[in-house]
């Protein structure tokens, strides 16, 4: 029997034991084709059958309608940074971005590179990007706004998504996409690289409403225009197969066996309260976040000092928590706690962090 | 028990089994890590460990001197097409390109989506890409020459590279990366999505000499430049982690079962020549390349008529053998038989070439 972990990894992160264990068992041989998943061309039927039904489950989970099309990109969020301006923002045009952290900033930075023409229309850096602004002056007529859902480094989420007045929101869902019920409406785009809540790392999904299709300008390389996935069913060349294959084996155990978003996000916000209460209860764990603002997939919070910190994560690695450690660019501690991440794992959490805290004080 | 089938898909196609059953064996507890090598944080030890193993093994593999750096980048070879001339071709000079196939075409392309000066300065579609052109009148002082190493679709490979006296060759090796000793001093650059001979789909080994990263323009999205892969050991965001575990088992599994290149193009060249025997000493099956641009790795024949190739493919699906279809654009038959794919199966191929012609006259 193997030894597995509670894994509080930021990214690659915990996977649904149920999916790793069909991965293996089907490894060498995949739907009775006498080949790995690894080995199947992306032309035959078997992985045909895969993507479709990776974007079908999607489709019904996020209640998607034929204006919105799933692609699978390469690459990474960060090659999304890049391609949104490129794509979506023309010259003579300005589109709006809202700065809540890391990977806001790099976005940002990835517009700014092109020297296309936008606004940071709000940030928290103020307030080392505790808190998610509010009541933002958005630029009327803009291409786009862009938002990040959910600030892994920083541990604070968008608890509902700003108005921006028909203007087409696109947002970084990397670390919280299918956490919980969406209303798609707003969104001219949502993406997601899939290795914290949907799979393992290698692939992107993109969710895009088709009219903003209309706008990519020719001239750019083939591999870097959403038209190109869109026109391809996202196979223009050999697509990250077993990345695919992942996400769709997550996507079905999200539709079948947690039951749909609006269960997954009862459970996320059971698992994510579990820790934010003991944290309110506790002058030893102190939150980061502004309460408003609380991530529910990424807890982040301090001890009384660093040395404490490092016992804490130390400790909780030799009690079989993993992943504990804030990201090396903030310090302090973070449980990352993902769709996969059981409310067990999470209780167990909670258990040792209030022995921790009565050993310690 | 998994029945295996003997295959000679053309990519994504057979990985070594040894490889398969590793992974399958520690996917849920890679190196008793309690995580699935798909949980694992790639700024951890555990991932670390694998990324410069198989760096190491390229090196050891290729004699890589430290004029050379191994980076590992998503988006498959359609990506470096536009990359490489984004890259390394200035405004003011110009690059050389020679069309052999699908594949050089499509590399050629993507420098012209973005308006470089390159020459093509030799082709092949004359007669259907048959041949590999000869006695190619380079230009002095380009940027850089660059060739498809081996036709996938056409069947055809360079034997020999050519003498571009000292312009940097750039070298898709997609299809036969590590078929074969290679001399690395002629090259600026090779490249070779995983997908063919050295693992998975979602992953391009990409190895450049370090004066080019000199070149890369200022001004470039972060994902687009050589150099921020180079400056983080290709981890300035999450990297495909799977795929490239997956290359460095097949890595080890060349270097340690295999025991290197010479045993590799040894093997390489007596699974051909089986078939190529076969075909010149028949009047039912025709090869497509002329002699002397035989690939090693993808065999491309016909049979006397259309109905007999689907035939053909047909009775060896039944058989136990997959991927035999000629490439969508081309028609025919082909049989890659990359590295992985075994001496016997290829002898067990020949056998049934063999009885489906005598049975078929």
């Amino acid at each position: 029997m193997s030894k597995r972990i509670y894994n509080f990894n930021a990214g690659p992160a915990a996977l649904p034991l149920p999916v790793l264990e069909e991965i293996q068992a089907e490894f060498l041989d995949f739907k009775g084709s006498g080949m790995s998943i690894t080995e199947v061309s992306h032309r035959s039927k078997w992985f045909d059958d895969v993507i479709n039904d990776a974007i079908a489950r999607s489709r019904r989970l996020l209640n998607l309608s034929d204006d919105y099309q799933v692609l699978f990109i390469q690459g990474g969020a960060s090659m999304q940074f890049a391609m949104i301006p490129m794509n979506f923002l023309p010259d003579g045009q300005t589109a709006d971005y809202v700065d809540t952290g890391t990977w806001s900033t790099k976005a940002i930075a990835e517009a700014r590179i092109q020297e296309k023409a936008i606004q940071m229309v709000a940030s928290s850096k103020d307030r080392n990007y505790a808190y998610i602004p509010k009541q933002i002056a958005f630029t009327p007529g803009a291409a786009y706004v862009h938002i990040t859902s959910n600030n892994t480094i920083k541990g604070t989420q968008w608890a509902d998504y700003p108005d921006t007045a028909g203007v087409p929101l696109i947002a970084d869902m990397s670390s919280d996409f299918l956490c919980r019920p969406l209303d798609i409406a707003p969104f001219g785009m949502v993406y997601a690289g899939a290795q914290k809540n949907i799979g393992p790392a290698g692939v992107c999904m993109v969710i895009v409403r088709k009219d903003l299709l209309d706008r990519v300008p020719e001239g750019l390389p083939s591999m870097l225009k959403y038209t190109t996935y869109a026109a391809k069913n996202s196979m223009y060349n050999t697509p990250p197969c077993f990345a695919i294959y992942t996400v769709q084996l997550v996507l079905k155990w999200l539709e079948e066996t947690v039951g749909g978003l609006e269960k997954m996000a009862a459970a996320n916000r059971e698992k994510a309260k579990a820790i934010y209460d003991l944290m309110d209860s506790s002058s030893f764990y102190s939150g980061t976040a502004d309460a408003d603002s609380r991530s529910m997939m990424n807890v982040t919070f301090r001890l009384p000092n660093e040395e404490l910190e490092a016992q804490f994560v130390a400790q909780a690695l030799e009690n079989g928590f993993g992943g504990l450690k804030g990201h090396r660019s903030v310090g302090g501690c973070r449980a990352s706690i993902y769709n996969a991440t059981s409310l067990e794992a999470v209780q167990a959490l909670v258990d040792f962090m209030r022995t921790f805290e009565e050993t310690s004080r």
